[in-house]
Parts: C-alpha cells; structure tokens; sequence
C-alpha cells in the first residue's frame, strides 16, 4: 500500500470520527454500528433517538470544521476486554463486535482517542486533525441499515461522507455523482417502465414489463448469435437438483449460506441452482463422449437463485433471481489455447458491437505463488496454464496485466474489466480454466487409444448476469439506448386526429420490417406528446400530418438532433433497418 | 352411462378379478392393491413373493380362458366391517383401502364372490364369465408401481390387461399400440438425443440437449411470432414469490398439496409458482391503468414447479419443471369478445402450421345449472359469457359441443381437443374467461368517467407445456420432424476424405444462411454413415464428391424418398428455406 493511500485512508477514518463527535454532541446517548472507509470515503451506522434528515448534514459539516481547526490529536492505545467491555456497556452495538473480536482469539482490542471521544477502531487515523483538509470532504447522504445487513435487526441511520485529495477532486466528483444519479437504473427502470417490483411477489425479485422484456431478449440473441458463430450451442436446466449434485459440484460447500432448500408436503427435498455449471455437466455425461466430438460447447441464459442477506437486497444489483448467461467448453488439454482464443473472440465481438470494448483492461489472474496451498490441482497442471494464458495475451495483444492471488480456486482466468457510468470498475466478462469440476463428476472421453481420459472445462460468461448488465447499459446511456435495444424504435404522432389512420397504416408497414413501434394518437397537445416520447428517449419520431399523407413519407425527428427531416417511410425502414442490423 | 359403456366396463372388471384368481393359484400369499379398470382395459396392483417377468402373460391369459369357459358367476353382497376386516386380516392394502371407507362414513361395503374369490369391490361385474368374448382381452404389460403412488411405500407389480368389444377392435388396437411404441417419445427422446435425466439432478427435472433446446426454441419463438401478430406482449417473472401472493390468488388453497416451499439458512420464506398468472397481474398493477391502454396483453414461456407425487413421475408427461406457455389478456367487459375471436384465430394459425388443425373439435365448457354453488361470480356475468362464447362459435364456425359442468370455477371457456399419435384425446389450447381474479387482486383501470373499474382476465393457452407437446410432436411425428422443427436439417456426407474440405464449405454457405447442419466425415463406410442420418430423421441427407465439388453441387436424397437429385448449393439453400418459412 502506498504512502497516499494510508495517508487518504486515514483522512476519512478521522473524518468518520469526527462525525460521531458531532452527532454524539447532539444526541446523548447514541449506539455505534460498524463504520469502515469505502472507495472515495466513508460511512458510520448510528442508533439515534429519532429520524433525521438530510438537512442535518450541512450542520454537522459546519461542526466538524470547527473540530477540524482545534487540532485534536488521535492516539492510539491497546485495551483488554475488561475495560472494551466496560467502556462500551451502555452500546449493544459496539459489545458484539468486541465480542467477535475475542471470540476471534485476539488478545487485546485497539482504541483510538481523539479528544473526549474515544472509538473501538483498528485505524488508521491521522496524528491531528490539521492534517485534514476542511474543504475536499462532504458528508452526502443518509439511509437506513439494518444491523448487520439483517431484515429482523434494528434499522440503523447509516451517514455518508466524501473524502479526497482535493477541493478540485471532490468538486469533479460530486458533479459526476449528480449526473450519475440522473442515470440511476433504478429511477430510469420505472421511468421507461423497464421492470417493476411487487410487495405480493416480494424484494429482490424483479419482474420485467413488456420493454425491459425487449431488452433482455435482444441482448440474449445477440450473446447467442455471437457464440453460436464460435461453436456453442444452447441447453436448458431445470432450477432444481437434488443436493447431492451440489455437494458433488462443491458447491453446497462454497454456497452453504446462500443455497435455497426447496421442500414439499410430499417430503420432496431439492436445492435451487445458484450456478449453472452444475446441471450442463450432467448433460456432457448424458452419453459416452469420443475424443472426435471434442470441444464440446453448451451455453445457456438462465435464472439462478441465491439467498442473499435481506437487508442487502436492492434495484438490480443485488437480487435472488440472478438470470446468468453462463457457457463451458468441454475439450482435450490440447484444445485448451484454441477455445479460450475463441472466447476472447466473443468477448470482443459483443463488447465492441455495444461500443464499450476498449474502455477496458484485462488481467491475468494467476496463483498466490508463496501460498500453493489455497489451490487444488497439480502445479504442472497450474504452470500449464499459465503459460497458455501468457501466450493469448501476448498474442492477441490483450497485454493482461498479471495479478497473483487472483486466481479461482481450480485455476488461473482472464478477467475483463470496465468502467460504469461513474467511473467505477467492473468485472464482466471471464474466462476460467477447470481440471477440477470433470473429475469431481467422473466425466470423461474416450481418447484415441481407447482410454478414458478427462476433459478440461473451461467456463466463461460474455455479459455475466442481465439484471447488473441492464443496470449497467441504462446507466451507461443513461436509458437512451442504441436503436437495435431499444423497446419502441419509432412513435408515430399524427398531428391531429384526421391523420390517425394513416398513422396507422406507416405502423403496418413498420409490423411488416419487424420495427417496434408505438403510435400516439392521444387527444394531448402536438407539443405534449412530442416531449413525452422524448422523455421516454424513442430514437425516432415520426410526426406525419397531410403533407405526409400524400406522398408516404414522414418526418423524422432524431433522438438529441435538433433538425427535422421528411423522407419516405420506404427509406426510413430502409434506414432504421440497416441501424439495427449493425447494431449502431 | 350409456348401457354398452357399462357392459365393457363389466367385462374389464371381471376380467381383473379372473386374472386375481389365475396370480393366487400361483403364489399362496399375494397382496391385493388397487385394481381399477381404465381406458381400453384394466389393471390390478399385487404384493407377490417374488419379481415376475412378461413370461407369466400368456400363462395366466391361459388360464383366464380357461376360467372363462367354466361360466363362473360374480355373486354381490354387502358386507359389515367387521366381517371385512375379518376377510382381509392378512391382506395390509386391503385393510387400507377398508379403512378409507369406513373413515368416508360407509356403513357397509361391496364384496363380489366369483368361484372361490371373494373380492372387496364396487362393480359392476358380469353375471356369468360367459358374457365375456375370451377373443377380446389380451395382458399386455408388467410394471412397478408405489403403494398409493407413493416412492417411500412398497413397489407392488401391477399387471395391465386390454379388453375390447371384438377380436378384431383387439387387433387393431394392439396394431396401433405397437406404433405408439415405436413412437414413444421417451425412447425416441434418446435415440435422437433431445433430452435427458440424470440421477445427479433427480427424476422429473428433465435437462434438454442441444437438440432439443433447439426444438423448444422454434416452437417458443413460432407461437411467440403468431401472438404478436395479434398484439401480446412478452414479460419475465421469477420463479419464487412470497405466499401471500398465491394465498390471494387462491392457489395457495387450490394446490396447497402441489407448493413447493422454498425457505434458506437466513430465514427466507417463499413458493415456487405452480402457474403463471399471478406473478402477470402483478406487472398490470405496477402502475395506474387507463382505459385507453386496454386491452393489455401478456404472454411468457417459463418453468413452474409442482410437487407430483415422486411415484408418478415419468417421461416428459409428468415432471416437477414443467414449461409453461401461458397468457392473459386484461380488457373491459365490452372487449372481451374481439379478445377471444383474438385468441381462437391464435389457436389456429398455430395448429394450421404445425399440421394438426382440423384433427380437433371444440368444447364450450359451461357450468352445471343445477349447482350454481360449485362456481364463484355473478349469475349475470356467467350468463354474457356462455352467451358470447356461443356467438363466438357460430360466428367462426367453430361447432363448439357443449359440455356443461366443465366450466372453471371462475367461468366458462372453450376448450380444443386433439388426438394423439395413438388416438387418445388430449386438450391443450384453452380459452377462459375470469372475472374473479382481478378482483381478488384489487386490479382496476381509470375508466371514461375516472372511475375505478376491475378489467376482466382472458386466460388463453396456445401450446400448453412444452414437456406435454414436445411429447406429443415426438410421437406424431415418429421423431421425423419439420424441416423448421428439425435439429439437424441436413447433414452433409463427403464420400471420402479427400472431400471433407468441399463438404465444410458447402457447409460455411448453409452457416451463412442460418440452415442447420452437420457434416460426418468420419472414417465409417458412405453407406454407413448415410444410414445413421438416416436413423436421425435428418430430413435431407448431402452426399458430395468429385462432381459435385467441380460445379458446386450437391447430391440431395430427401428423407423418406427414394430418388437422389443432383442439384446447385445455392439451389438448395434456396428451396429448404423456402420450406423452412413455410413451415412445410
């Protein structure tokens, strides 16, 4: 860890202590929740005496400038579970982390004191708060926590705060949070009616209307399309499997927490997938494989379940019914180079059709060599592999940047990663090199002397799970998506009830080119339906009045253009049809 | 009951009590299950000492003859418990089955004395064995079966019978069965590799292939295509909800013994759905509707769950994961005729393009008028809709049979009945009417005086469960599919390896026009090869070399024709996908 990285961190752990200062000066008796740092600054949970709301912050920034400019110095000291104990008697809270903390075998706990407040906190902390700059933090939101991420706890105030470099970065910042807010898929979901959530269906189960429909089912065919080209075909599973198929897989293991039990009257007893992996080895082992029928590729778009804490639960980020677009090659260990380079083929196809490849960088994710011990496999098997995925960096010019210790648990991976909307990274597309999953399951091929040998598995995902990745394109284009995604392509507005059926009959004709239209032929204002269709971001609209009538034509407005443009409604499909098919 | 309905019936019970009487001259101490008679015949369940093979058949068929010509009579009497259980005190099912009477309040129960045999039955039987035609019966089959269809009870044998008016009815329904067999979806299921279990994942949870994936695919995205033309919609629900939405339904009540419960480590509580309507009105109250928007019409294609008995689990046509095409459509009360003229003309564009329209007639399933309490509703509503289902069928010609008693509980609606490959009828296509739904949803629009209105709910099925239908098309179609339903449309067959090349790219052409091939060029004779794409059912078979690969040409031989035709690459791709859009 750099200097300047210790150096920011302890800035916004200080600043998250002055925090509970000033909140502590308005409330006497306040429970402290867990506060950690976070990327670009920090929260704190508290048990106040009542609601608050968001105009206490401005305050409480004034009172932690004040505490800035006294110079109050933190000091550090160690503390035995007596005192912690005593110290913390009235806060329920700060207890059972002291309590996890010995039942974690830790001898002593550390206390951080600054001034009169004195905090259970590992650090770092800043010497004196003159370190601290008053005018690159600001504390942003409030919302509600519940005590450790649990439904059934009690729901804690949770305060944000920023905190950076400088007061040119914190402004950059906060400018790119304000346009990102704008873009929130969440807001956006409901605007463009893309899904919805229902108190009857229950949170973390989101149903999708007829447009957010549109969108998963093109991105679908079009992951499809792109790997069917590379060779893979496409299967079906059930979302049941007894939990055998699981412990056999590992994962009622790994997932332990997260697995669904699934349960009848009858005494069925099954577990929901929370992978696909799984059931499509069982489909390779459906009959006996030939080394000739190698590589064999599955793939597959589908729900998963996982049970995620309740409390976490929100938007599309974090959900039960994860749907996952998850694919494998099964294939000999000299096939291996030629199918992953086939998969980075189709990880760069989709990307680039979508304009994101690019905005990314790739990392070759190896062993923690110091630590064998955390992998299974042989080190042939690993040094192999490796090597394999040095190579396609070197030649596809993916120039990975090699991180050790990220690896998966059976072997080494090319991750891909890009920027959200925000700036933030995120982790898409990977590609996973398996020795283990086949001979965990028996799988095997029958090779050229006659013997039973097992297939590497090698999994990737292209676009890993649609709900992150719809949340990820509506923010990314802030809901106005590329004509080939969008749910209605064209709105047609008459410009007065007179001119309605032709309205209708440029519709037909765009039901026969398969363009998805709408026709808004409601008794509101010209002007009124004009801004609603632009609201709803449709890439065109078409206003068609009697100057349209005569001829067949209409006149085009395109989305974020100011000027209009009357053509044949023959050569706007034309167009839109060629914008479609490549996917612009 | 017509008289002769109840003359065969007799025969077939009388029979399964001969054939009781053959089983225990040949083991001293059987167990008798349930015995009922069924459609075409009769089958009795046994506890026997050992396991039996079909050898036995014709020796109890034998002496079932010969116990016919003996001019046996079946003697009723009623007989208390006491004596009953007295009877049966060796006899566990009995005893069982004596119980459940008792415990339904009967005060007496049915024997019928034949000979020696003295069986607890409630008829009818024949008087004597010589109104039974000794040329009309034959034993067919030998299976396991649970105690009470139930996998933790004990498997009993259960021997099947066919018993018909005449020789000849015989004849030919043995000629029909031994079609069917060949027929059978589940063998042709893995011949042609469309689908498979496995012991891992557990019975009843079938995992589609490649192939089969394919074929679920085109007929999802055929009837998806007809009902757009028509104006539905396409949405996603999850799988899981919480309970109070199917407690609302109804469903929670209806199918409380078919709910699979899903519950985690973290204490979530949730079902997984048996039907798709609930999750739908769900998105129809995501936000205010207006009568302008009506009607809306939803459709989707997804998995539900329901906990059949473990026993009964078998093939395709009775799974846990069952497949679901389902829609509705929400409209006033003023819409819902054109939306079920909407829907018919669904339903027979469909069956007209898959070749089975016209092989089906029409039920107008009304309520039985003597007990209006089975039903929930208004009279009045009841009467408008059995009145516009009537219109409907005499407007489209549709000859609609009324059949009364055979409404849902909820309303009347019109049923299609097909037959299947070995003439048994099976009802998919559905068509009913729902007032009650929405309003236990609390769904409402804004009307044209802004008044709150509960929509009506048009429940419509096009092709039902894709598990019952694929099973359905498999043994129609003996496996020999549609070009447009095909896996493989065409396999691509080098005469020797010096024309692999020319067959790929023959190959790459047929790619490029999304036509779905294979190409066998493996060391295997020409002959041999073409006889396993024969085996497949691939409908066109290419076989290429020397000529062909001089002038582009390919030797086309069509499935289940003689002659071979020599025709250009592009030619072909020409006509087949002509066919393809034909669906021929």
């Amino acid at each position: 860890m750099s200097k300047k990285q210790t150096s920011i961190e302890a800035v916004r752990h200080s600043l998250s202590h002055l925090m509970s200062m000033a909140v502590q000066e308005l409330y006497s008796n306040v429970g402290l929740g867990v506060g950690p740092i976070i990327e670009n600054g920090f929260y704190q949970d508290y048990d106040l005496p009542e609601a608050i709301n968001p105009e206490i912050l401005p305050k409480l920034e004034k009172r932690i400038k004040e505490l800035i400019k006294k110079n109050i110095e933190f000091k550090q000291r160690d503390v035995d579970f007596k005192e912690a104990y005593e110290l913390y008697k009235h806060d329920p809270y700060k207890t059972e982390l002291i309590d996890d903390l010995k039942a974690a075998g830790e001898k002593k706990v550390s206390f951080y004191k600054s001034d009169w407040f004195d905090n259970l906190c590992a650090g770092p902390h800043v010497k004196s708060t003159k370190e601290i700059n008053p005018e690159a933090f600001k504390l942003t939101k409030i919302a509600g926590a519940y005590w450790r991420g649990d439904e059934k706890n009690k729901m804690l105030t949770r305060i944000y705060g920023v905190a950076l470099e400088s007061k040119e970065e914190l402004g950059a910042y906060l400018e790119m949070m304000a346009e990102a807010e704008k873009r929130d898929h969440r807001k956006l979901g409901q605007e463009l009616d893309l899904f919805c959530f229902s108190d009857l269906v229950g949170p973390g189960l989101p149903l999708y209307t007829p447009k957010g429909t549109i969108i998963i089912d093109e991105l679908q065919k079009h992951v499809e399309n792109v790997c069917r080209k590379y060779g893979f075909q496409k299967v079906k599973t059930p979302h049941l499997a007894k939990k055998i198929l699981f412990e056999t897989s590992g994962h009622a293991a790994k997932f332990a927490d997260e697995l669904f039990s699934v349960t009848s009257p009858k005494d069925h007893e099954f577990n929901l997938k929370p992978v696909q992996c799984p059931h499509q080895t069982q489909i390779y082992a459906s009959k006996i494989r030939s080394y000739k029928e190698l590589p064999i590729r599955y793939m597959e778009s589908d729900r998963q379940y996982r049970a995620e804490k309740s409390g976490e639960i929100g938007g599309l980020n974090r959900v039960y019914a994860i749907t996952v677009e998850d694919g494998h090659s099964f294939c000999t260990v000299d096939q291996v180079k030629e199918e992953i380079k086939n998969m980075v083929n189709i990880i760069r196809d989709f990307y680039t059709s979508l304009g994101l490849w690019k905005n990314h960088w790739v990392s070759l994710s190896v062993r923690d060599y110091e630590h064998p011990e955390k992998y299974i496999g042989d080190k042939k098997d690993w040094d192999l592999c490796e090597k394999i995925l040095q190579e396609i960096s070197d030649e596809m010019k993916l120039e990975a940047q090699r991180r050790e210790g990220e690896a998966a648990l059976y072997g080494p991976k090319l991750d891909f990663m890009f920027k959200d909307a925000i700036g933030k990274e995120i982790q898409i597309p990977t590609v996973q090199i398996d020795f283990a999953t086949p001979k965990r399951f028996g799988l095997y091929y029958i090779n050229e002397k006659g013997e039973k040998v097992p297939p590497v598995m090698v999994h990737r995902a292209i676009l890993g799970s649609y709900e992150r990745f719809l949340a990820l394109i509506i923010e990314n284009f802030a809901g106005a998506f590329p004509v080939w995604l969008s749910p209605v392509q064209a709105c047609i507005i008459p410009v007065s009830e007179k001119f309605k059926e032709y309205a209708e009959s440029v519709g037909a004709q765009f039901s026969e080119s398969n363009v998805r239209f709408e026709i808004d032929a409601s008794d509101e204002s010209l002007g009124k339906r004009i801004r609603e269709a632009e609201k709803q971001k449709i890439p065109y609209i078409l206003v068609v009045g009697g100057k349209e009538e005569t001829a067949n034509l209409v006149a085009v407005r395109t989305r974020n253009k100011k000027e209009q443009e009357t053509i044949s409604t023959e050569k706007f499909i034309e167009n839109i049809l060629k914008e479609i098919a490549e996917k612009k």
